[in-house]
């Protein structure tokens, strides 16, 4: 309790419960911000004390959980996913800016209801979130390579710097590894959850270290430049959508 | 001379010149900014034009360059190497704080007299940066590790996404592939020049990577758990010297 009371002392909540069921029972909507194991059972007790609610979930994989809630066909239930927040947690570092402009998945399944899958979208979008719906499945692979495998790259990175050495590191190293500052607990769950993509995708990126590793053995600057006008290219695909990252 | 006159006309240079010996001869200072295979050549010329003049270079290999110079033992040059600047070039990204609590390297050799070492660091931290005087081989295996494997990582991270994902990246992705958008001419010739110690680190780092796809084939929760322990006490050492990046 005493993490939810400085939520209110705060003003981030108006309210807070320890009692799902209580704490639901009268609302219209319901985002279920729990570890990703633990998602499912409580969309379903939601689902229960709310029947008239419109339930949503932030879990960073989607196929799993959309598999687990197939089996309760009246769950007024679609995923969804904001691709906001940052390596800190807590209250505190909560803002109200925090979704402008972010994009948020959403994920029916192929037997959700087209309205609610707008409905949800819905809810984003009135929070300043871009929304886009995909399949539970192409999420996970999508996730995979645009946000697990950078955490994944950005600890080895981190873990690979001599300690002494670190004192000396520029922006370079700093935003290259940020977000290996995450917690160690909440994204061993993600990588976990979504481990089949992620190790697909890290034998890919493992395929192109082998010919970086080739092209310095040998030497061969030509094929360096090949390699950094690659990634040139796909970094420059983004654009400037994050300028402060 | 275009690129010049517009550096004129934004008052980013008062006087430009394309001849090396009319442009130094009645300077101070020298610094050397051209590409790292000319840099050597450049200091020997300018010192020949401007026997009076402290010469330093801003390139970002030091070993090679101190070892090539070594032979021109009444030469008024000290190394550096600072760590400041972007993914962007051209004089209408520069800053007037670029520098500001910046790391400069400046990279004597045994033979260098240390009132020389002084003077430079001195020039380097009346615009704002701060100095560290350091072995030109130490100083390599050191950006090898905090400036170089960043790029490469950065560079095949952003590669390993498959296009029509990049449009779904968020911050992660954002920061980790952030530097991966510099001139792939200008860092085929760093990491060239740098190659050995850059593939001493690339080795390190793809056994660390290697680690990461043994704990996910195995779905070893723990040992993935720990791998992102070491990634971010790594990070967190870093403290928050580059919030911006």
């Amino acid at each position: 309790m005493e993490r939810l009371q400085e939520a209110i002392a705060q003003g981030a909540i108006d309210v807070a419960s320890t009692n799902l069921s209580n704490g639901v029972a009268e609302c219209q909507w319901v985002v279920v911000c729990t570890p990703i194991q633990q998602i499912a059972a409580h969309v379903v007790s939601a689902a229960k004390a709310a029947p008239q609610a419109m339930i949503t979930d932030v879990g960073s994989t989607k196929e799993s959980l959309v598999r687990q809630l197939a089996s309760f066909p009246n769950l007024r239930f679609v995923g969804s996913h904001p691709m906001a927040g940052s390596e800190k947690s807590g209250c505190q570092h909560g803002s109200a800016s925090l979704f402008d402009r972010r994009l948020v998945f959403v994920t029916p399944s192929t037997a959700t209801p087209k309205t609610w899958t707008e409905e949800v979208r819905k809810f984003w979008e009135a929070v300043g979130a871009q929304s886009v719906a995909i399949d539970p499945g192409q999420h996970d692979l999508c996730v995979a390579q645009v946000s697990h495998l950078p955490h994944l790259i950005a600890s080895a990175l981190a873990t690979s710097t001599d300690p002494h050495w670190i004192p000396m590191a520029a922006s370079g190293w700093s935003s290259t590894t940020r977000v290996a500052a995450g917690d160690p607990a909440l994204w061993t769950q993600i990588l976990m959850e979504n481990r089949t993509p992620v190790l697909q995708a890290t034998r890919k990126f493992a395929t192109i270290l082998q010919a970086w590793v080739d092209a310095l053995e040998s030497g061969d600057g030509k094929k360096i430049e090949q390699l950094l006008e690659a990634g040139k290219q796909s970094r420059d695909a983004l654009g400037n959508r994050h300028p402060s990252s």
